[in-house]
């Protein structure tokens, strides 16, 4: 039996109680960490169940894959999943939806996450709304979804229209594409927190592994 | 020849050369006005041209009704116009949609500024996005439209998905509907200034009276 | 068979076709709509399916109950339901828990929008983290719950508590409840977006309904 | 008969049917696209209608003129256009002003826009209104314009004061040049939606490829 | 020889050094006071100099004028002088420039203060920059100004002109005149610190107190 | 033995154990209750130590009165105090200095609240930093304070110069007094946190009860 | 006789009338400015009277250098002057002030513009009010100053209370030096607004220029 | 006995009177000096009480090092103290508590400065409230501090359950980690100044500096 607290060094405490009282590992947040902090971290884990380092820069992620090698790693979504084996999917099935290119990295980054949970997941680009026709050819993948995850920066208008043509639960997650009045994600933040179309929850700004958490735990059964 | 400036008391000075120099008349916002002054200013006007009265709260729309008789007013819009015969319509159609009922006061300013100004117009009122499909019924007419003002709150998403249905361009208006993040019309003015379909030009919250003259100025022929 | 949009007046359009397309019901949001307009929409519902009305005044919900006597009515939550009886509870249980009493009206608010929509729901009202101790007493309780919802204010601190000891998906609410640096419950809803337990979806101030029916959605089976 | 969408990688889906539906033709906009994503979609394109891609950094530039020899580029509006030649004007005319010579890359953003899009266009380049007789020295241009774009950053007061000299409709850009309270645009912005004259369609801050688009629809017929 | 510091009950010291030590006596701000802490105050002022009450209520009002009878009591302005009879004017002059005619209340209150504290003032109305041409009608009373006080609120761009036409200092005061994007003058305020003309001194929204202080303190010679 | 946690009908859990944890009584936060709610609460409180009430509105108070005759009330500071006698003081003293004559219902409510958790309390009224000699004057009572809360609106300077003159911690209340640009207790509160003095300790905005709380806590011993 | 505008390539006015219409020559702000640009515009001025180039970057000012040999250039300001020497100064005198050794680029900026408009200039540095008595030991230099510059960031607070001892008119910059809540800036310009002491001028964040110019102005007599 | 003021070179006044009048040295802030600024206010400094230099860069520390050898220095916290031996610890204990990794500099900033001023301290690290079992295994130790230093980003929730524990005042310090709506540290702050929990007093955003200063003041005895 496990300790229910491993620390790392004098500055982290790994909660691996977490995957008894919640039923999901805990995940290695990156972004200020030091090489040195997040090295360590990757020492300490083991191949028990499934660990994600997520927002990693290019020197962060060389160290961890020298450390744990045979991890995979999605440099575009900037996350590294050790063992590299997703678990056998379960579950309802997660899709992702993004509105724009420049969207990917977030909704690659919540696909992931949704996989490595224990999910089967996949992956519609570029459908934004100004070309509303696009997002309609996909109405019936729309429909037969058990959750969906909808990614957009700009206008974030995307999750309100899917949420109306759906029963599913949609995930709404704002990016900081854009520019101009309501940058850094702002404004679709505030579009998707507004949607006139009930049955959506939001997640923080780029925060891709929150929703591909979130939508995991909705489609589990 | 009339004088180019007709001041009223000393607190206004009505810019009556605005009708040549411009092609259209001034209208009088009300609001920060006092009752007093609103009734001077209308025992000023003469029925030359059109006179709107804006943002008018009770009172004063009694005051100017009484010096105003056979005016033109629509409490819903809390506008007022003197004479109450529109111009003989000239230049393409305005058309003017809404995404849900609670918009319809902005919409009606704009539509009726805008017919006051020379234009033929017309209203779809609640075709908001939560229900595309209410919304692309209409996809003819909004084809066939000269300039289409799109009113919306919450979201704001519909001049977005509206914008890219159509070749002509898209007046957006921001109303104060809803609540929350975003309150007061902020959420649905940065989705607008953040559309993804270009061709849309935004005016302030809540600004029927400026979105209707920019229809009928881009209508004009 | 009925026709997917339903006119009333020329000021609205009830998204009849929504039941069949999302399975959920199209609830009616009173604010910003007079009482005229309430009172026509509920002379045109009928007892198929529950019809929500929300954010309710006071002189609106005696409007509607005058037209739909026998209506269920919780003047705390704002909020009208007809027919009064809630369809039979399927789909796993919908547990809502909230910080302060001042964050009852919301927490109520989301309990029967669950409920109307067919879930079965209970609720735990004033275990704020300022007396963690009071939450902890109800760990177990929270670990069954199939959806948690979590209405806070002023700090918005609950929901990264509860989302870090459970497995279930949490659904949070600010609420408009605090004054002073981040009042109107913009301080609960930065909080909640940036909650260090991963698993938290959020809705908007004060958005019981939104919260409700979101659970509603995740619980269905 | 052109597939109504193109797909590029899995990363784009170029709507070729917008010309059809909307009269012009989609832009690239670049910022947050990979050079390679950017590389294929230049491969992509063909030379039926014009391509604008927007908002290039230099590598980005280089790979296209790699790909696209002859293209039209830029590098103050950080914007290439292909083929280079632009349609046969027709409409009315389109004339862009601007406040500052900082504002120049934007305001010739919105030139090449209007211009490619098939409009007749002119510039006229740092007439800000602390020294108001240098814009004034322009008003008989400014009065014969069919559409004006106004380009201003720092107070944003060029708008209000143009809109009050003609009949056209005028589209007014806020930039970002500035600094200290309101910078990044924010200053400018505000002011233009606070226009005290009617008639000012205002667009996303250092949007010039926007307002380009919505001068070439207006001076459309 | 008076004391420093005159206690008025527990809850006051009026700052009767105030006089000596920088030349103007000290006004009473009496937002947020009660009627008996103001009535008090009238109470403890003598007539050795000028005593400003700013921003009354009607009841504060009443109350002051019954202690001071023959004050001079300015309803629109909500200013109270006491004694009613202003010093003899020295100095250079000051002029006030308002734009609309619902920014009058606060140039008033300019203006007394200005003449209060001894300086000879006079007040030009509505010349907004939507019509330019009513502000260059007056460019000779502008340039032979000794401080020019503009007030503004919408765009607030008239400082800015004003600022680019003339030699003499300008103080700029914003008003919460408008609405939407930017309301409550923060619009005006941003545009007036970020006046495109240096020499504009900015206070802040509505403070026209504040202005004709300043504006006196500049005059003085 | 009394239970840790005392329900209230179904919408309060008065935390009892808190004496015993923390040391000091649980205050009852009254905006946002019902008249209803406040008076239940006031029946189930007890004497065995101090209850206070806060954000009282009249007909609270006046409810709460009724079931608590003989109860300290402030109407200024909004607060009562059951029973009405404070214990017996100890630790070092608490002084309490406001900017301000409108700062004086929040600085009492912080007095009250430190002098009814246990400690000796004065406080000096109205020397703001614009007659810094009014605040000199004091230099050795607030050098012989153990603990000093300093309320402030308008600029929020006052901690700055007191901070910088003591050795005794201090706990700065912005408060919402003021108008125009940082409206609401914003500027004070941003001044406040850039205190260019070290040792200062903010508290949220018209926060008087967490103020005297804080003080009483640090002036134990 | 000079012509009233000169223009530089395409891209530039110089506004040549300004000496004549306003008694101060425009000056060249060349953030945004190219090298070219910058370049060609130093090519233009002459000698007449002087012309200052602000907010250089290094490869700016070694270009202007070039091209002006002989001109006073302080690094530390970004500023250049051409011709070197100054102006016999007249007026009265202006005094800069600044609170910490981080504010000094600015308070030079405003000092040397304030001496090449012609005036005679004095600073007094690190004097913020959290050591109240190391501002106290200048009280006789600030009460004979003709006009004083404050300069100040994180709490802002110098000029409430310079204000409050002198007669002379106050000048306040807020600079962005400080960090977290208002940073960038606000926090001071927000204190500066809110001024507790009336006669207090406030321009942009960083402004030097600004301030130096509408000081100049005011003392010159 | 020395001069209360020493000034270095003509960019700063040293407040060496600081110790005589709080009891406490002045510390040197270093962001936005030069490192000429630094080295020569290093050179300036003596032995007779800890000088404290903050918020280093590398290069600022280097040369500090080199002037004053033997000095700490600890890089994470970007903090130097000489001399390197803290005074003998006096007065109640500082404990620091931090939730996450990324929050240890700011964490060991505030305990070296509670050191440097005389304190004894400790630290607890990543003891964030999504694994609650984490802090409460402190509980003990939390409830023996004198003082409690609480340093979060995100959610910011922790003081607000630290503060529900204990009968100590706590020290809120928010940091800028974490990304989003309300970076920077606008959530951790807005957060703890809506503290549910009474007694919680909040510094700048990663103002280890200010927190380790107050708590060494509180702590005093």
């Amino acid at each position: 039996m496990s300790e229910p607290i491993k620390p790392v060094g004098d500055f982290a405490q790994l909660d691996t109680d977490r995957v008894r009282r919640r039923g999901y590992p805990e995940a290695i947040y990156c972004e200020g960490k030091t090489v040195e902090q997040v090295r360590a971290i990757a020492q300490a884990v083991d191949s028990d169940h499934v660990t994600l380092f997520t927002r990693l820069n290019d020197e962060q992620a060389t160290a961890i894959m020298r450390e744990l090698p045979g991890a995979f790693y999605d440099p575009l979504a900037r996350l590294i999943a050790f063992p590299a084996e997703a678990p056998e999917p379960s579950g309802v099935s997660v899709l992702v939806v993004c509105a724009g290119t420049s969207d990917l990295p977030v909704a690659r980054e919540a696909m992931h996450t949704a996989r490595y949970l224990g999910r089967s997941v996949s992956l519609i680009a570029d459908v934004g709304v100004a070309g509303i026709h696009r997002l309609l050819a996909h109405e019936e993948e729309l429909q037969s979804a058990g959750v969906i995850v909808v990614v957009a920066g700009m206008d974030g208008a995307l999750p309100s229209v899917v949420g109306g043509l759906v029963s599913a639960p949609v995930v709404a997650v704002p990016t900081s594409v854009g520019y101009g009045a309501g940058a850094g994600g702002i404004a679709p933040l505030l579009t998707m927190l507004n949607s006139c179309a009930p049955g959506v929850g939001v997640v923080n700004i780029d925060n891709g592994y929150g929703a591909g958490h979130l939508a995991a735990q909705i489609a589990a059964r």
